[in-house]
């Protein structure tokens, strides 16, 4: 690749611009109100991707968001980059939180961004590093080098599991038809210690209701002689982890990949401070489950957290009642070989199991997704290996994440191609938190180092 | 007392219409935003017990909301009669429950109501049974029949734990002297069944709050390795009650005052279905602490309920976060003996004690008050007996009440005289719940008892 540091600075401030503009949008995927936001957004990725070179770039509808799909094309006997990513983004909440509103973006200098780094919800979860791959490749095609042929897929319920993605590639086969699936929707260890992520959890999401009496009652007079669907909502919940942090849905560590004794010494030379980790935090202690270390249990352990809780009286002030009903959302973190449905149908049988007779319950399935580890031994991983290596001076360190992209099991199984995660973002970032950022530098490194993926990938497939 | 009857049925639509304009006033004392029509609720109460007959009406300023004084003197060496009540209401929520607009006052015939009852927030707690003590007022004035002396302390805090009641009580000993004190804020058995309050529990209401890390967490990048402040609320909450839904906080239970064979024993002979009162509620079982009747459950024995838990993502849709805090309003019922800054002190020392080093909790105390036991050998209870045997042609039945008023036992205290509780509402009038009621039977029932009661107080009181 010829001239990338010369482009990227004459094009800098515009890529900043262009991303920022992006960012203003409040494409919330989860909330409806939100709707038309979604739908401008993906008009927004429509015309960047046809500013940015592609041939043909269409909205393709679905059962709920479009998906933006764009291609080039130049020679059919070149291999196919399919990139994947999405542009909705998290709930902002809880808005008192943030420093600066998270639509309107703004650029601040940090300790570990001193080159200033883009507040906003989605800057880095995904809508900054899904336009790193927009920018890069127009780089690619106004400098004459795109070395291959590139498709987008870029989609707008990731955020709320993909609803309608599946249906999509498996009508769609033929049009994605790719040589590898490039992704960056997760991070790095850190700007000087580049990393490439070969593992995601699955996920199974479900929300609980638990009722009680038939309306809300006046606690001197009932209490105590009625269920309150809050007090057995925690009894139920506190009851899924036993006192070493085990999950006790029965069942739901069958399938659980146990890591040998290598791979784990291998994971724990990824330099780690849990001094640090506190401290950034802010926390006296971690916690986790008994017999594993922090970046063993947020990475190879499978999780189950409530990601909301409430019931009664939430208000300012006193109100002396005993709810009629009472709510949680509850996610499970799975790894691979756990089925998310299985666990779903476990959690599901389970939750209902323990359930006293004086309250009924209700568990709706939100959403879910396979876990997924990428082999280190292809041409694809080797190519990416390489870039980094090109443009951070540094060989990348494999490492599994705890998050998760359910989709990335999903294209394996109906496109049959491998998925490479080149993620530039930093834990630090706070993405589907108050204050999400993304570093510019580490925008900008992306921005350089994806064209090196795209050279390397072509000639080690050629020769 | 004469014409009673008459006076009512000449005067009833204009009582109704008078109720229903004070209910039309939401003087949510809880609720900051509210706090206007809070003290223009103080207003009405003024003009309303002066043209009841009050010969002084005054509104006395406090550091929180005002209390309402008016009295009528006729003869100092008759006893005095001192009507408490208040004219602050609980917060309606949850709306969309609610029928018909808690503020917009809706009168629908019932099964238990067949002559229709007043829907609106404060019908029956305590506008509704307030009011009948100034219409009840009104009728002996206005016929010459009133037997004795008359002071009316309306306060607008009790929603709120009546913060400022004490130090008004304690300053205004001599303004506030009397004989008995008469209270319409319980309720009785039914509408056939009638029945004076002998009992209350006392309350303790804190408020607490788990920190975890410093901002909301992705949970699949932190899933696992760290303390979910809601599982662990949940964890703590579960950890109050044991296996037999006792209290486990160490020393809870050292005050309880245990009944005998024989007070129990005459509790259970009040009528009572659990069959019915499932049904009412819409339950499959009761809940409550092992080894109690669900009549003492909620009457004699303390309880912990949670009314109000919230933390994380309580929107629409999916978040996969950790969040930062979580929330819960717990009140504790308390029975005669057990005090609660004592109780309070208990549950806070525990509930620290029992956090994780994982987190910080704070318990921050809302208010409470004391239990109280009216003893029934009295001539204020007798007077009161026969009032009912009057007009409702049976002996109410001595019943203890599960709800709180903490200021009866302040009153005892500060002002050396008994409290008489006349409830004229139902379990089922739904207070602090949607769909507040309070029967017109009922409302217009009070006022043609309670004049009776002034009448027969006099009599035995000088006899």
């Amino acid at each position: 690749m010829q001239n990338v540091q010369e482009y990227l600075s004459k094009n800098k401030d515009r890529f900043i611009e262009e991303l920022i503009e992006l960012l203003k949008i409040p494409s919330i995927s989860a909330d409806s109100a939100f709707s038309q936001d979604v739908i401008d957004t993906a008009e927004a990725i429509k015309s960047a991707l046809e500013r940015a070179g592609c041939d043909t770039v269409e909205i393709c509808e679905t059962n709920g968001y479009p998906i933006v799909y764009g291609e080039k094309i130049i020679n059919s006997n070149l291999p196919t980059v399919l990139v994947y990513g999405h542009y909705d983004v998290q709930p902002p909440d809880p808005m008192d939180l943030w420093n600066s509103p998270p639509f309107e973006p703004e650029i601040r200098k940090t300790e570990t961004h001193p080159e200033g780094a883009i507040y906003a919800r989605g800057a880095c979860d995904d809508k900054g590093q899904m336009y790193m791959h927009v920018k890069a490749f127009e780089f690619m095609v106004k400098t004459q080098q795109l070395p291959c042929n590139v498709k987008f897929m870029i989609e707008g319920e990731e955020e709320v599991g993909s609803k309608n993605l599946g249906e999509f590639v498996a009508l769609n086969k033929e049009k994605l038809a790719n040589d590898v699936i490039l992704i960056s929707d997760t991070g790095m260890i850190a700007n000087d210690i580049p990393s490439i992520t070969t593992g995601l959890r699955g996920l199974s999401y479900v929300e609980v209701e638990v009722t009680g009496p038939n309306r809300d009652l006046h606690s001197g007079l009932y209490g105590g002689a009625v269920a309150n669907p809050n007090n057995i909502l925690a009894k139920m919940i506190a009851s899924l982890h036993d006192e070493n942090n085990h999950i006790t849905i029965p069942g739901f560590y069958d399938k659980v990949e146990e890591l040998s004794k290598e791979e784990r010494n291998q994971m724990a030379e990824a330099p780690f401070s849990l001094e640090r980790y506190k401290k950034a935090l802010d926390i006296n202690d971690v916690h986790g489950e008994e017999g594993y270390l922090t970046n063993e249990r947020n990475a190879i352990r499978p999780t189950l957290d409530v990601n909301g809780m409430w019931g009664g009286y939430t208000g300012e002030g006193a109100k002396t009642v005993i709810p009629s009903k009472a709510f949680a959302k509850i996610s499970m973190r799975l790894v691979p070989n756990q089925d998310w449905q299985e666990i779903t149908e476990l959690f599901q049988k389970h939750f209902e199991s323990i359930a006293p007779k004086s309250v009924t319950v209700k568990v709706k399935p939100h959403h879910g997704g396979q876990g997924y580890v990428t082999p280190i031994d292809t041409v694809a991983y080797q190519a990416a290996s390489k870039a980094y290596e090109t443009t951070f001076g540094k060989t990348p360190i494999p490492q599994r994440s705890g998050g998760s992209i359910p989709i990335v099991s999903l294209f394996e199984r109906e496109l049959e191609s491998k998925t490479i995660l080149m993620g530039f973002g930093l834990d630090s970032d706070a993405i589907h938190s108050p204050n999400e950022h993304f570093g510019v530098w580490n925008y900008l490194k992306g921005i350089e180092t994806i064209p090196y993926f795209y050279q390397y990938f072509t000639e080690m497939s050629s020769s």
